[in-house]
């Protein structure tokens, strides 16, 4: 096997003049040298928007911007030939003010290009009317920050090409079957001759749903027709994939003085780097979920996609929702503050109820988790008791409580392929694989989804083997993204069940002599209403083989839309939300400027929880991730070029900076929902930052409308106060 | 990975006093000896008769069984450990001859079972009224013998356990999920831990239909936890797996002086070793077709399965009708010199016809295939001018045209698990990934399904990827054997094919605004009516992924069986039959006594050829089979001892032994095929040791009634006549 690596330019912009890989070719034990004459296919991600390159040519507009890889028989020889490749580079002035890059006469990140990528803007109601009936209006401009997923497993891939010529490439990736077609289209082969497999994951929160290394892996293995590793290294991880959007929120809000809104007029301004990539979606989802939690009769929600030269940004658990959530929330509670209301009460007063029609057009077919969780939050968390707590210790510390409320839509969406397959088949002592396409990063997907067959074929979850995503052999169940895949992928599974459950009761009839409709399945037994019969799942596998039914199932599940759709609104629009509420205590010590949180609740409406252990999994993952993004992370770009690339400089929450953390339920049982679930990925991360900056504003009584809520910016923001 | 070496007694009859291993387990290297005391689950193959167990105990009855079984670091290790196994036997006095076996007091193979293990009547009609109705009864006993398989690559496996604790096979076999659940009840593991997987098979002919090694590697990869390859030596090979019934055959027949069939019994004897397997089944299949191609009213069909000392017998090539039809069509030779008719006029004027009843009962659906290849080999062979023919050049040689018939049934018969699935994918770009759980042994049956697949959804071949079986993502298509594969499978994969086809034209009938039913898919593009229009099967299948439709086909199959299904009688029975007639032209020469093929036909009905090219491959390797089985090959077997362990004293066919074959098909389109297929994989052998009988019968003039007519038999018989 060789070693692969890859050269990055590190210049956020110039041009490229040459490029000679002669004396890197002359290192001995270097096989390969592959520069953008070197693709035999497209020499392109091709993902969302078709504008960034696998290596570039005389154009580099980001520091990650990849020049050539590199095949060698080790590592050593490897990085010698990076190193000797000589690129003749021109560097250019770049743009890294999103709002300068704004400008009309601004520089441009490509010539023939606006900056302005794009402006999507969804409007109902009465903007004018609706400021109109407000008797307060507050208007503030939120700031969040650049971010790294920084998972556990850096980007990583083997690939070799198999007896039959197939390209198999074993990567770390959400998105098996979309990294199958990026493949097959680089290197020029049809798609049913990549294998892409997906072993367990270390990590992805967004940061693998894009193609990294695994296109580049396999052009290396093609050209080398030898096995080649390529793997980043802390430094290059942070240098190259997508970060979170940097989106700077002008909010406006009306509303009357008994706290009823209005109207809300929302502006966001991502900053999404030199490459689309999922950009625009990005800011479209923030546009679509402007409004929170709460009813609005009159919205305009505005989002601009613009690029710089700055890092590029994509998916990152939550897909802006996170972002948008703290701009909404903050301005909460300064429309609390302004209206002297507790922050609760308005938001109780305001949130969405089932049937309401959203300021995108669709009607909420289910809206009780967003008053269930915010009422289990405030008695679990002690809200209305609150003040009632002693004084902190020294004079120098200051306590603060506040809260946070998201909605997050379960999938991709309107307009977009948004499907899943899944097969199972019964051996004949009955026990089943389970083939999904759906990743599993950590999140516990493969878990849940053998706990549904178990559970819709009446045996138990031990009797499940779930064979791991490889597009050779697993149904595409299409990306481990947007809170879908136990929906999804559930409902597939429980669709794949059916042939099966369907033979075995035929044979449990025929044995029994009792009518099919009379029978049921659970626990490895038969069930005659509620009697348990002496036979066994096993048994009746073993003869349904020998009657020659069918004991495969191949289940298919596709995303459902509003009944009521806006044809001419939003071009996306979702069927099923989850709803979630947070609080937060913290305790400032105005000597450090450091912020301890003392306590910390999560509700949350999941639909029915298949695996309760594993949602509070995910709460206590996403809260961790969202105090991170509150109070320590951020990545610092000078220029383009990003000062701290690694762990030691960029900082991510240890064991020791996650507080007492409660989590509750709210199971509002969902029709559509395998068993009644949901999902539970994102909305945990959206309301974490939020409840915390509401609590330190309440603690010291200034606004913080600016992430993240590191010491240095608090003692800033309070010399200036 | 570890060499897995299996100790075989060799001893035909012994009984076991001891089995001592401390000596093996103390050589360097050695990491595992196990015997029967350590198999965690059964200890038996359990295939079609619970008799055969993996490592014997107290009692050894043929040559080939398993003492222990050994991992070592090396094959020389292996080896020693072998060696220094210490067995304490006392021999005992072996029962040899089939028909010592069957008198009341023999010697018993079984203390506790009868020698004759079954005893088969199939009866039909009156058979005293129907030889009295004979002008002639002709009454012959036909002998044929131990023939090896001879596979280039011997019984080999490699198991190791994967991460998730799956047992991991890779073999050599013909029956992957059979194996699966043999292997797990041996392990002790559920079915769905077990995964066994079927690279391209150096050829099968039946020995690999049964569990050779796979199940002693896996014990042995799971006793060491380490990956263990256990392969068997060509001798090991001759030694041990199932061979060719030698069946004693004694044939009646009844006719009218016109040479009208009126009467048959027939009693067939087959010597199936100590262990009955398939043995049973093997004889069942004889009396279910020993009245061949002809029309006889009133039948009397019995078959023994008798238990020895000897080689075990079991499936091969065949599956008992060479040995009958040898018998059958040599037997019609008789008949025919009885009455002084052509041998070819007499098998025209009895042959059966659509619509007639078998002696099973079972009425035939299809026969036409009978007269029309009698006829097509007759004019391509030049029958009715054979005699024209010039005299051979020297004295002492002499010519001989023989014919014969053969039917065959495909699939397995009633009351048998008969069934396959498959499933496709296709890839957006059209591109379809297939995947069957039949073995493909070098029948070709891969490319055949791929052909299959290809047809269906209206793409090229080359669009296909055939992905081969793996029990843990493969649908069960249940063993490669029966000359069942293209048949059966084939129907799967049409069937799996249909829910994408069904997207595909839903799609185009969207894009075209015509009407589905009057679009179709031809060489990657859609058409209308005859019109070739201007979308591609990539493109349709893009858009269809877009839109959401299912892109994947799981398809099922099961045999059907004949409507009128004698209840009452014969136990199993075919719905669909394959026929041929084959024709040989040798010379004799008596000073050498050896028999040369100056001339072959082979006329088969294989319903309609999917690949012409295969189909004759198929029937050229039958018939080079046949050679070998008719002249040549022959296991020598004295007191249950293989005198001939090797390639060099057991001789097969080589390109030089092989005459001019000519092939030609009669394509009767099968209503219920796959594109109106059949099957070819047995047929062929069948008639090729008659017709070289019959041929060299009538060159000499005397009965050829005994397999192989190797030089030295004949120079016995001419000496004797």
């Amino acid at each position: 096997m060789l070693i692969g690596k890859l050269l990055y330019t590190r210049y956020p912009c110039a041009k490229i003049l040459n490029i000679n890989t002669i004396n890197a070719l002359e290192i001995p034990g270097v096989i390969a040298v592959l520069t953008h004459k070197d693709v035999p296919g497209e020499n392109s991600y091709k993902y969302w928007y078709d504008d960034h390159p696998l290596f570039v040519s005389d154009t580099v507009v980001y520091q990650g911007d990849i020049i050539a890889a590199v095949a060698a028989e080790t590592e050593e020889a490897a990085i010698a030939a990076i190193n000797a490749i000589e690129v003749d580079y021109t560097p250019c002035d770049g743009i890294f003010d999103v709002h300068d890059a704004m400008k009309p006469n601004a520089r441009r990140v490509w010539p023939d290009r606006d900056n302005v990528h794009s402006h999507l803007v969804i409007e109902r109601g009465d903007l004018k009317k609706g400021f109109a009936d407000a008797d307060v209006v507050v208007d503030h401009t939120y700031q969040t920050h650049l971010v790294e997923h920084a998972f556990m497993e850096t980007e990583g891939a083997v690939a070799y090409t198999e007896d039959d010529k197939s390209m198999v490439v074993y990567t770390s990736s959400q998105t098996p079957h979309r990294d199958r077609k990026q493949i097959a289209r680089a290197l020029n082969l049809p798609e049913n001759m990549v294998r892409v497999i997906t072993p367990f994951i270390g990590g992805a929160f967004g940061g693998k749903d894009e193609a990294h290394v695994q296109i580049h892996a396999a052009l290396l293995a093609q050209a080398t027709n030898r096995p080649v590793s390529l793997i980043r290294s802390r430094e290059e991880s942070f240098l190259t994939h997508v970060k979170r959007h940097p989106v700077t929120i002008h909010y406006q809000t009306g509303a009357t003085k008994d706290g009823k809104l209005t109207a809300i007029h929302v502006v966001s301004i991502g900053d999404t780097g030199p490459y689309v990539g999922a950009g625009e979606e990005v800011m479209g989802a923030i546009a679509s979920v402007s409004f929170g939690v709460y009813k609005v009769p009159d919205a305009r929600l505005e989002a601009y996609t613009v690029l710089t030269n700055n890092p590029i940004c994509g998916a990152f658990r939550g897909f802006g929702v996170p972002q948008i959530t703290f701009a909404i929330e903050r301005q909460m509670d300064h429309l609390a503050n302004k209206l002297n209301m507790d922050p609760v009460e308005l938001r109780l007063k305001n949130c969405l109820k089932t049937g309401d029609r959203l300021p995108t057009g669709i009607v909420i077919r289910e809206a009780g988790g967003i008053k269930a969780s915010i009422e289990e939050a405030a008695k679990t968390f002690g809200w209305n008791r609150r003040k009632e707590e002693s004084e902190p210790t020294r004079p120098s510390q200051y306590r603060g409580w506040g809260v946070a409320c998201t909605l997050h839509p379960v999938g991709l969406g309107h307009n977009v392929e948004d499907h899943a397959g899944a097969a199972i088949d019964m051996a004949p002592d009955g026990s089943i694989t389970l083939r999904t396409g759906a990743a599993d990063m950590g999140q516990g997907v493969h878990t849940i989804l053998a706990q549904i067959a178990a559970e819709t074929l009446g045996i138990k979850v031990e009797s499940v083997k779930v064979f791991k995503p490889d597009t050779s052999v697993t149904p595409d169940a299409g990306p481990s993204v947007a809170t879908r895949q136990s929906y999804i992928s559930g409902n597939a599974v429980i669709n794949a069940a059916q042939p099966i459950r369907k033979s075995l009761l035929l044979v449990a009839s025929e044995e029994t002599g009792l009518k099919p409709e009379t029978l049921s399945l659970r626990g490895g037994y038969l069930h005659a209403e509620d009697e348990q019969l002496n036979y066994t799942v096993s048994a009746l596998a073993s003869k349904a083989h020998q009657r020659n039914l069918p004991m495969h199932g191949d289940g298919y599940y596709a995303m459902r839309f509003p009944g009521e759709f806006p044809v001419d609104g939003y071009p996306y629009a979702n069927h099923v939300f989850c709803y979630g509420t947070q609080m937060a205590k913290v305790l400032v010590d105005l000597e450090t400027c450091e912020v301890t949180i003392e306590d910390f609740v999560a509700v949350h409406d999941v639909g029915k929880a298949i695996n309760p252990q594993s949602v509070r999994g995910q709460i206590m993952g996403g809260i961790t991730q969202g105090i991170g993004y509150s109070l320590m992370e951020e990545l610092i770009v000078e220029n383009g070029q990003t000062q701290n690339l690694s762990l030691d400089s960029y900082l991510i929450p240890t064991s020791k900076d996650v507080p007492r953390i409660r989590t509750k339920l709210v199971e509002i049982y969902e029709p559509d929902g395998p068993y009644g679930a949901k999902g539970i990925g994102e909305p945990p991360i959206n309301p974490t930052a939020p409840a915390i900056a509401n609590a330190v504003s309440d603690a010291l009584g200034i606004p913080i409308d600016e992430l993240p809520i590191t010491p240095e910016k608090l003692f800033e923001l309070i010399k200036h106060t």
